[in-house]
């Protein structure tokens, strides 16, 4: 039987979707870069479905693609239009929240979930889901894991991974593999789970996970402050770690260029400190217990900083309106960006002792390629992992000979940089299909051969989403297809 | 040339042991339990030389066996008796501080460095590495690592697992892996340090490691509270997570016969409530920042769980004194449990929620074997992990027949029990030799194969500590040899 006929006996006809208009919005990634046939797609709606879905495919010799709320941003989700069109794996049905433990502080959840959903249920009982991104509106459970997600979370509560305690994932050979283990402490052998999460689909599908939920803060503080340079930021950010420990939830360096562009581009925003001509901290606080407290530890920390000149002015939001005003700053700037011209962002992160260091290197690597190019800095300091974003105005862009070229040595220079200071080339966004040629170029020999035994050893036929993560082991480095203005 | 002269060519005399009198301490595990020849150990002061010592090992053949401080609990770290007699590669003279980066908040050190030096060494810098374990002081951050220790810390600061950014692994053909990044954030292919971390030296040498570190606490508050029941526990649990947040750092829980075991054979020792005949917590709070805020939060805390009935008595230390002399109760099980008679221990965890029901239901399998038995419990009850502990006098248990069997079905009926809850049979300790025979029993077969396959990819000559985590793919379940009497 072909196929697609065994799909439709299988899963009904509604759930096997074959014509163009019917798969328009899972053949191309949300930013439309990407775009490329698959065979069709289909939409289960239990583990035991994927399983069968899993075992037609290996029989038919068909590559499979597993896929959440497709909003990668590096081309992770969609088909790569190289070797046979896969069968597109979609978990949009696959939406159940299973149970809620208010005790264990655990949910269970389908891998299809989309990540507001499962923060809101976690709410409505009293409890947090840590893991907040640009794409919660959208994006789902599985993906998020599969990619290991990070966004403005992590620096209290660590990335996706962190989040994570079982999973249930369906195989390469369409067997299941139940870990959905709900515990603290589990010393019995090797630990799968972690080896699925940030595997971007290649060793099997994740359809359902148990997640750890914390308790949901009460009361938060927020202040913006005007530093003289990423340095003097690191030693705000010290004091602020040795004084409020994992109450400290966020801090996230701007420079000058970023809140021009903001104030210039986004009606409505105004700089929360006089002095546009600084660096920029925003740092939030927050915590259980009441809000009282929280802000007289911010007033102190921040007093000392200024006694210390470490901070040219700060202000602390003294109602929800002015904590809202001041996130709305920080939440332009990618709106800003897109509109003020053509930024070619990264996703570095380096430890976080060397952020100075990096930018100063990373800038003077790019402007050896283009003198006096501007740069727009954003970034989650506390996390080592800042945007660094050159940037030319349309016009300068539109002059440009050889943009593919020059925006790729750039790319480079600044993965360079970020390289030679031990750090990494995609610090949250993956590697999916844009970045292959970057695993060839940083990663150590020894690391890429154990990635492949360890791909060969769960995938051997290498149906799944192939091509992403690994390159294949004949290909010398690759460069990669550019995208931009992406800024998390 | 042979091995052993090798060896000496590479290291010199005094790092190749042979003669029976140098191995006595590596051959024998610290309790006594497990002993059986190796061909020689050796004492590498390098990576490199460790490098060195793979590639003869694998030139001839020969099994290697990892090994750190020899604090293994479950035979792990010593030769098995079976097949040819390894090669112990002991880490013992690898024990630098490579680095200490206070603003990245991390260090890099040798694997053979003592848990207790590290933590000094992090806390000289300001800085506190948080895993913490009755072995500490002789146990090696390989040998955690290689085990995922868990221990006191695991409440607020997670697992081994949790506190480690990078790692350097000699692999088993004798290339040398540098993964020591010491990034927050990196998304680039398999996280291949969670598969070492937990494997128990199967699939290569830790020779280094990035560690965590995070702001030492300021101030500490100490409560013990007598309450009627797990299940109060439990509700005094919720409160203080409310409430506390990550500032919560111990919740301990032990019964009314713990208590009277510790006051009976640990002179000096006192109960520090009236009500021996309750069960009782020792909860402790942690946090940067002043005493007194965190002294009013355990007041406020202690008053509501003393309001709404689930707290029958609590006392506050209101002195460093009287703090150590909590602690020290706690800390006095294992004396007093070694001293009063033989006490069969489980290593189980459940979800948290689920305490209570394992207590009672493995309470009463166990007294469907052996009528009336008495039972100490101890354990972290806010990790999930309670240490059930079957308890005889020496007279009863001299007077047993088939000791050795009635200690297996016991401690088999307190894992179904766990099992039956999706619990585990090994929280913190691991698998080592002794829980192979569990590893059949209660891990799914898809779990096994692909637990299988990762070894068959890492290690295909099998030559790395054979026998350990997992049992040979022939095996039926056996039961294990029964260690007795370990509390943590």
């Amino acid at each position: 039987m072909p196929l697609i006929e065994a799909f439709r006996q299988l899963l009904g006809d509604t759930a096997v979707l074959t014509r163009e208009e019917d798969l328009a919005g899972l053949t191309e990634d949300w930013r439309g870069r990407f775009h490329a046939p698959a065979l069709c797609a289909v939409l289960p709606s239990t583990t035991e479905q994927v399983a069968a879905i899993i075992r037609l495919c290996v029989a038919h010799d068909t590559p499979v693609l597993p896929q959440g709320g497709n909003t990668s941003l590096c081309g992770g989700a969609t088909p790569s239009g190289q070797g046979k069109p896969p069968v597109i794996v979609a978990l949009t049905r696959m939406r159940r929240i299973r149970s809620l433990d208010p005790v264990n502080n655990t949910m269970v959840v389908d891998a299809g979930c989309v990540l507001a959903t499962v923060q809101e249920v976690a709410a409505s009982a009293g409890r947090l889901y840590p893991v907040s991104l640009g794409a919660e509106g959208s994006c789902q459970i599985g993906g998020n894991i599969g990619t290991n997600a990070g966004g403005t979370g992590v620096l209290r509560y660590g990335n996706t991974r962190d989040n994570v305690l079982g999973l249930e994932v369906v195989l390469p050979d369409g067997s299941v593999w139940d870990g959905l283990y709900a515990l603290r402490k589990n010393n019995t052998g090797y630990d799968l789970k972690h080896l699925f999460i940030g595997s971007e689909g290649t060793l099997g599908i994740i359809t359902g996970a148990v997640l750890k939920l914390h308790p949901l803060p009460t009361a938060e503080s927020v202040a913006w402050l005007a530093v003289d340079s990423p340095q003097a930021a690191l030693k705000v950010l010290g004091l602020f770690q040795a004084s409020c420990s994992s109450r400290l939830s966020a801090f996230e360096l701007m420079n000058a260029k970023q809140i021009e562009l903001v104030l210039e581009q986004v009606p409505g925003r105004r700089c929360p400190v006089a002095e546009i001509d600084a660096w920029h901290v925003l740092v939030e606080l927050s915590d259980t217990g009441d809000a009282a407290a929280l802000a007289a530890t911010m007033q102190t920390v921040l007093e000392q900083a200024l006694e210390t000149g470490l901070v040219r002015d700060g202000v602390v939001a003294t109602s929800e309106a002015q904590r809202k005003a001041m996130w709305l700053v920080r939440h332009s700037v990618s709106e800003a960006n897109k509109k003020a011209g053509v930024g070619l962002t990264s996703d570095t992160a380096v430890p976080v002792s060397t952020v100075p260091d990096f930018i100063d290197q990373a800038m003077a690597a790019v402007r050896a390629i283009v003198p006096g190019l501007p740069f727009i800095i954003v970034g989650h300091m506390g996390d080592g992992n800042i945007h660094l974003i050159p940037f030319f105005s349309f016009a300068e862009w539109d002059a440009l000979p050889n943009r593919d070229e020059t925006a790729q040595r750039i790319r480079r220079a600044m993965n360079d940089v970020a390289s030679s200071l031990r750090g990494t080339f995609s610090a949250e966004h993956g590697v999916g299909r844009t970045l292959t040629g970057e695993m060839i170029r940083y990663k150590p020999p020894v690391e890429l051969a154990l990635m492949r035994a360890v791909k060969q050893a769960f995938d051997p036929s290498g149906l799944f989403n192939p091509g992403r993560v690994l390159p294949p082991s004949s290909a010398t480095e690759v460069t990669a297809t550019s995208p931009t203005n992406a800024t998390s």
